[in-house]
């Protein structure tokens, strides 16, 4: 899928969610505990109830990995059941990966061909080596670590480069030259909507994927106000928000409710820029 | 394994190799291709011809991952063949994760608890959330990403930070604050031995995992000679020179020698240096 493609799901569904799932085997409900794919029950249910409200999927690989090997054919699982079911939504693989070039390579390798990923989160720290792979098959998308929505992005992310800008804006120019607005994009925080405006300037076109909405406190208001282009160009993200509405039985309708709200939070964003 | 049971283990074996499993399916000897699990078949023989020269193994997980959860399971079967047969070698898991705590913690569970991984590689961009989760665990080690061997890490690792350092000395002064020599070693490569210098001024005691020995292009004297300290404080590790130094059904039998020859050189710098 690329840029325009995008922009397209996002005016025909009136949405430009993104659904975390950070399926997390103690915390699903009781009821599916017993299935033999536990995860993937759950993600079935999900998808099916939140696909008519959102244009993507992200998927954490660090709540498959928790349950071993199990745990990631169970997020294949997952990534065949929306690609086969619903095309036209963009699946990301969040799996913050990041490697010298021979290896990246063999990441991307992975989420690209032997699982049919759209996208993959990638940690920029090692440089251009770790990226570019990414980069090389058509319709795919690089999703670079930007500013993140943690508190200890403060760390490293926020470092005053010498005669530069913070570490963040750097990585952001940088690799905006190793790619095009059709592979990649940028993950920025929900949570600092006047840092958003400020990557906003230096960035204009690119898509960001906005984690940070909801359990984390930012809200869709504040980021389409900061961060909104003539293309959208976010995906704003909501995980617990969404996946976990509910505990009980009616997880999935909670879980649609929750989508269906902040869809509509959407569509006012999108009609107020005009699009 | 503690920082203590760590070097009595190098002094022990005369060695402080690290072995890097970057099994792949591609270039591994043609008869094991049609073994039901040929990516685990090929790292037992290797395991069983060089660990007596080892004191680690580092299986890269992009490797694994290429071929799905299949290979994940080949990853899990690796390590769970190494602690049962060789409890006294240290696994790194090459996987450079980082996500914010929340997330880091599901990691930190899945190479901690449900795979028995003693460390694991660590991208340290979105800071301390993604990285003190897993010195949490008693005898298991982070392994935070400094100055890597790769082209592109001047891109970022060796920004200049203003008023300071470059970003690489940050990350390093920064994070050991966060833990302690039993659980945190740092990713130093060897191609730069002037730059491994420079760091063991400022962290002289904590154990360095050396990869870029060998197709990289660093020697074992060179590393020694700028990183050892009084307690080795180095992990050196050779992949593709000794995994595939024959590509023929002698592949164990040649992989042992290239150990064996590592393992002298190291003996020797041991030595020199009086331990």
């Amino acid at each position: 899928m690329n840029y325009k493609q995008l922009f397209e799901n996002i005016k025909a569904k009136r949405s430009f969610l993104c659904v975390g799932l950070d399926t997390d085997i103690t915390l699903i409900p009781e009821h599916l505990k017993s299935e033999k794919y536990p995860l993937f029950a759950f993600n079935k249910a999900i998808v099916d109830a939140t696909a008519r409200y959102a244009v993507a999927y992200k998927p954490n690989l660090a709540f498959y990995e928790a349950s071993g090997s199990k745990g990631v054919l169970e997020f294949e699982m997952t990534v065949e059941y929306i690609k086969k079911n619903y095309p036209d939504v963009l699946v990301i693989a969040d799996a913050k990966r990041g490697d010298i070039g021979n290896t990246a390579s063999r990441y991307a390798r992975a989420f690209f061909e032997t699982i049919n990923c759209d996208a993959v989160t990638l940690a920029p720290y090692m440089g251009a080596d770790s990226v570019k792979p990414f980069m090389e098959y058509e319709g795919k998308w690089a999703v670079v670590l930007a500013l993140t929505s943690n508190k200890s992005a403060d760390d490293f992310e926020q470092l005053q480069i010498a005669d530069q800008n913070p570490l963040y804006r750097t990585v952001i120019e940088t690799s905006m030259e190793w790619g095009t607005l059709d592979n990649t994009m940028y993950v920025v925080g929900a949570t600092r909507p006047e840092k958003l405006r400020e990557i906003r300037e230096f960035c204009p076109d690119h898509f960001f994927l906005v984690p940070g909405v909801g359990a984390q406190g930012g809200t869709v208001e504040e980021v389409s106000e900061a961060g909104m282009n003539s293309h959208c160009g976010l995906l704003v993200n909501s995980s617990r928000g969404i996946i976990y509405a509910s505990k009980g039985e009616d997880f999935a309708e909670k879980a649609a409710e929750a989508a269906k709200s902040l869809a509509q939070k959407m569509s006012a964003a999108l009609k107020s820029k005009g699009l």
